[in-house]
């Protein structure tokens, strides 16, 4: 493989110093962007996107030509997984994501198999290997899962849910079952996540987008727990470069420093985070990503590059930053908002690694 | 005015001695009760069965023949407020509340007026007296009402958001513009409470519903700010005695000691916040409020007791814990598990007071 042009986004996950503070954007490849949308259309929809090579290979090449971002991630889905564990995953318009057979007994969970990555979800691979040869080495590669936790609520609720109480229920009333569910999850998370890097990915990032609808101790025994395992099993090397990982836990903001215990290189913060508190509490063990509230893309330029400027203060000198939004950029963001983020971050965080 | 028979949930939020702790439950008049829902149907509507004192006071006393709880609180809507400022409150079956006149321009929101509270809401103020009536000094009548920023969102979207995308860009963009309205809506707050003060309501409480969607400064300057304002003009006594109030950010868990530094007597928790690491944050500036996970009342009586008993424990010994659940019930539990709840608070909370 080419040698990476720019490693400020592995230098930064890792604490080694950087000229810049690296800058992606969670879901850059999105509805936001009109060539986007373009190909989405061309797809027909958004599994064929997925499960097509090519087509995913081009989505996620898309913003980092029209933007100077500093990593690609992947364009996927993280249901690919319990979709290739036999769930039958389906879009209905305007609906979110659903399961056509949620697991809810003991025999539906007995009988889920840990899907062969290079088979059922040899399409993720495939995407993986298409995008690492046309980025050619300009930046690094982002692979992800979700979380064995955030997983679980959409196999057992059958899809998207608010409360998530059929999940809950079984944690409260049938806790070996729900081990054995988030278990065999996990499973599945590790191979999955192996076989990216195995097929070139650069960085690893899990998503626990519904870890923090749990009480603390819920969230340790039933998501943080399995995070910590898999990041135990995960391979860490390749091209001779450590691979990094990312834990982001959506709402674990009274969490950070057990996240930090896992043995991940860096947290994902979302917005309702003071990142210079969370440096303080994190001290020297990761590195942190985040966390401007995505909202702020909706107000003008001079406000974005004056957020901007905020966040890179708040973290302060060095390296170990990671600069993102807090959650997912929403369809509504003007394109040329991102390119004032994105710029600004590069222009006014020089000043902090000198 | 009667004497109160049960003062324990006054006497909590106070710190002072009590020989259990107390409970009640966010939306306890609410939909999981069938008589409240053979009330909401002779009313026809959401909004008649608010503003009919008759039928308010009916709904409001349901609970508590029920179960033992040792506070009523007020039947109302956070909405009203706004809806006396003239926006037109509505509701459409399965999208939850709108406004027929969101407010966004400065002209909108110069022509506010400050709503009379025995005139325009005075619907309120006459269920506050009929309630406080027919309670007859049983337990301790809770008044209420949104929170300047959370009353803020639902005026200038127009009804509920997923991101508050219109709301959080008029205060990047003219923050004085929503300081004039957050300023608007908490001077009829303030008078909206104390008319409430004046009627008979014994505590207050402030929901800050949607505090927990802003960036920890955005939150400082735009909700609490307020809350703190607020609560500095309130009438503190009633009846001779004390009027507590409450403030409760929904998702707040890392503003505590913000939140405690208010003036306010208590905290509503949810429950993502350890409570005996909230108790060791606020010290012993504020009582605490909460933190059940409402969907712990899907699962069966055993469980249910058995997590009370963990918060209890996590709160230890001595005074100043309100139990509660961390958000209000949902219409899906079963009025029995209530019961449960209720009485092994009462049972297993006796140690904790000796």
């Amino acid at each position: 493989m080419s040698e990476l042009k720019n490693d400020r986004f592995l230098r930064a996950l890792l604490k080694q110093p950087v000229d810049r503070t690296p800058i992606w954007i969670m879901r850059q490849a999105g509805r936001y962007l009109p060539e986007y949308r373009a190909t989405r259309e061309k797809a027909g929809d958004f599994m064929t996107l997925c499960s097509t090579p090519d087509l995913a290979c081009e989505v996620t090449l898309q913003p980092l030509e029209r933007f100077d971002l500093d990593a690609a991630i992947l364009f996927s889905d993280i249901l690919t997984v319990p979709d290739a564990m036999g769930l039958g995953l389906y879009f209905e318009e305007g609906e979110g994501p659903k399961f056509e057979r949620p697991v809810r007994t003991e025999k539906d969970i007995k009988n889920l198999p840990v899907p062969d990555p290079e088979d059922e979800l040899g399409y993720v691979m495939d995407a993986v290997r298409t995008i690492r040869r046309e980025l050619n080495g300009s930046v690094p590669l982002i692979g992800f899962s979700g979380s064995p936790w955030t997983l679980a609520t959409y196999m057992v609720e059958g899809g998207s849910s608010k409360t998530f109480s059929t999940t809950k229920t079984m944690a409260f009333e049938q806790p070996k079952l729900a081990h054995l569910l988030l278990s065999k999850i996990s499973e599945s998370v590790v191979s999955y996540l192996n076989a990216q890097v195995a097929a070139g990915a650069q960085a690893l990032m899990i998503f626990d987008t519904w870890g923090g609808s749990l009480s603390p101790q819920m969230y340790k025994e039933f998501s943080l727990h399995y995070m910590r395992d898999i990041v135990s099993k995960l391979t860490r090397e390749n091209d001779g470069r450590k691979v990094p990982v990312i834990l982001f836990t959506k709402g674990g903001g009274q969490w950070l420093s057990d996240i930090a215990d896992t043995g991940c290189d860096a947290l994902g913060l979302d917005w309702t985070t003071d990142i210079a508190l969370a440096r303080r509490q994190v001290g020297d063990r990761v590195a942190l990503q985040g966390n401007m509230d995505p909202t702020t893309l909706c107000a003008s330029p001079d406000i974005i590059r004056q957020e901007a400027a905020k966040i890179l203060k708040a973290y302060g000198n060095g390296s170990g930053h990671v600069f993102n939004l807090g959650h997912g950029i929403t369809p509504d963001i003007n394109p040329e908002h991102v390119k004032t983020l994105v710029d600004s971050v590069h222009e006014l965080s020089a000043q902090y690694h000198k």
